[in-house]
């Protein structure tokens, strides 16, 4: 297979990002440890809300940097996310909660954090042959 | 399906070191900034070999932190390892060299660094229920 364009690629992101239940998360401590872990996520168009305990490491190292890192799978079918992070506050939007529930398939019990993650940036490539023209993203605006 | 047996998950997670062409690495530079890029890799049973321009963020941050946090996926069937990063001076092993063009498909170019990440702590789960029992490997030692 030829390599996408860039709007096959764009529609195959907006797909992913709506049916793929979970994706991965790097973090990072203010010393320079990384971190990752898979979360469950729910896209409404313009951001991914997720809900992790607040007291993990992925919590706090999110909330301190402000902006994550995040990559849909597989390894040959690649999305790459880098966007800014803010709390939403429980019980700002209940709808949103809800979708969220539904998509993650868990209702996120006391102690939980919803962290919402804006995208700045997106990349997407399967193969060596779709690392050209893999920026998708940039500056908040599709290209 | 129950939750499996721990040596069931250590079995799974040799045959995935072995069978996986690919997996996640997460690394962080020292001022907390988090990355993560799919990496093909080769497992010899002991260490797994990496490779990766030299200059590129995740070399550059995997040899400052001098460990590093790799997954294997799929996100529903997770395996979680930290390890200790060393650089392999190209052209010690051949052998190892040799392997890793095998399973990665490549040989790495001029400019390129082989990064050897021996487990020190391994993870493995696929669904919540599988959280309890998912650390398989403690201190470089099968639990």
């Amino acid at each position: 297979m030829p390599p996408r364009s860039r709007s096959q690629r764009q529609a195959d992101v907006r797909a992913k990002l709506r049916d793929d239940v979970d994706l991965w998360v790097a973090s990072a401590d203010e010393s320079g440890e990384a971190y990752l872990v898979p979360l469950s996520f729910h896209w409404d168009g313009a951001a991914l809300t997720l809900a992790t305990p607040r007291s993990s490491r992925t919590a706090v190292n999110l909330l301190r940097a402000g902006h994550a890192r995040l990559a849909l799978g597989p390894t040959r079918d690649v999305v790459i996310i880098e966007g800014d992070v803010a709390e939403l506050p429980t019980g700002t939007d209940p709808e949103l909660e809800a979708a969220f529930a539904a998509a993650a398939g868990f209702e996120p019990p006391e102690g939980y954090v919803y962290l919402r993650i804006t995208p700045r940036e997106i990349q997407a490539w399967r193969e060596a042959d779709e690392l050209a023209g893999r920026r998708l993203m940039r500056d908040g605006t599709w290209l």
